[in-house]
């Protein structure tokens, strides 16, 4: 099999870091990489921040659950779903920034960071680095945007830690390829699908922790589901004026 | 360089391909590949609906603005932000399935539908494959979720066309990594680094079409700011039962 689809499927997030930074070259071509991905109507929509200051990475972990990965990691990127760069453009150019405003243009640069975002990923692992994605910076959304400066028409949308992996580790099962594919049309899937990959789920947990943990995937997502999370995020949307219509 | 890196800065789409059809193998790579990307909390919020029929995709270049890419092409992929397979984890447990409702979720599916994306487009490139993503079935988003039977608590975000390329091209020019990337927080940039960017662009378009176009970037994101577009997604989310809180 091709090197760099091996390298997909051995995919595994790390969750434990060497207290060693990235050099400049490394971020750039991180960076770089990540620019490398398609971007939609070429309007390259998204911002990506990185955190080296360990009292801005202090904060963000501490938002984020106290993560040590968040702090001890070789690079902190946080990725800004980012209009606002169009809206200076348009003020130079005494252009309506109204549009901006829509939620078919926040998709867009949802989408748009996200896609730059795995590729940085990607590269990242072919570079011989682990990395761990930070949604849970989050939980602040406010205290965040406040803390990195973030303007209005912008989103911080995760973070994305970068470093060398104190240790290996394994990809953990994904769902049955039937159960995401889809052939011409969405179709309701099998119940049976569901159970078998309850038992996968739960028989990696048991190996993992000895017995200690052996839930179930559906009893995963029905925990998630339990109370929801987060519920600022609407108003915090539309204070930055994105997804107002 | 590492060889992956090397593919990640080489990536440019592709809008010509041999009428070839991808192999299950193929195919089932490339969804695995795609499933390998980070998800948010395990949740694996997304489904792929592959299109082979030629009559749903002829539609769909049509909704797309005649593009001949989606018809003739090795596969035609559609990324679905899929919340629907929680809302029947929630049934058939008795969970309240309300917040799945939340912008919050909502980010989450849309952002792990793209991570899974531009893995399958990564591994594609990986396996001489081009790409192209199909922003544009939001054309007419009420028309394409009733041909692709997506349910509620769903939205198809993009497509994602694959297969042998007519012809090789080569890498559009990216803003310049300072334009991009903020140091530990968000910064207002230079005009100076835009005016230059402006330049690169401008020559990008004279080299390649012998003059016919010589726009600049900022030209482009201003034109593009003209008139709202795709006005109805607000309300098809909503009807979805998403982004409702």
């Amino acid at each position: 099999m091709n090197q760099t689809v091996e390298q997909l499927l051995s995919h595994y997030s790390v969750r434990a870091f060497l207290d060693k930074p990235l050099s400049e070259d490394q971020i750039r071509l991180l960076v770089e990489s990540a620019q490398a991905a398609s971007t939609s109507n070429f309007v390259q929509a998204y911002s990506i921040i990185g955190v080296s200051d360990p009292k801005i990475r202090k904060e963000l972990a501490r938002i984020s659950g106290g993560m040590s990965y968040v702090e001890k990691t070789g690079q902190l990127f946080v990725f800004v779903a980012d209009l606002n760069r169009n809206k200076q453009i348009a003020e130079s150019k005494r252009e309506n920034p109204a549009s901006l405003e829509t939620t078919e243009k926040m998709l867009v640069a949802v989408i748009d960071a996200a896609l730059a975002a795995q590729n940085m990923a990607v590269a990242a692992e072919a570079m011989g680095l682990g990395i761990c994605y930070i949604g849970a910076i989050r939980n602040d959304i406010e205290r965040v945007s406040a803390l990195l400066n973030i303007p209005e028409y912008a989103i911080p949308l995760f973070g994305l830690t970068i470093g060398y992996p104190e240790q290996n580790s394994a990809p953990k099962p994904r769902m049955p390829y039937q159960l995401v594919y889809h052939e011409n049309e969405y179709q309701t899937k099998e119940t049976a699908l569901y159970e078998a990959y309850d038992t996968t789920i739960s028989d990696y947990y048991t190996n993992r922790t000895g017995g200690v943990r052996n839930e179930t995937w559906t009893d995963q997502i029905a925990e998630g589901m339990k109370k929801p999370v987060r519920m600022d995020m609407k108003a915090f949307i539309e204070k930055q004026r994105l997804g107002l219509k």
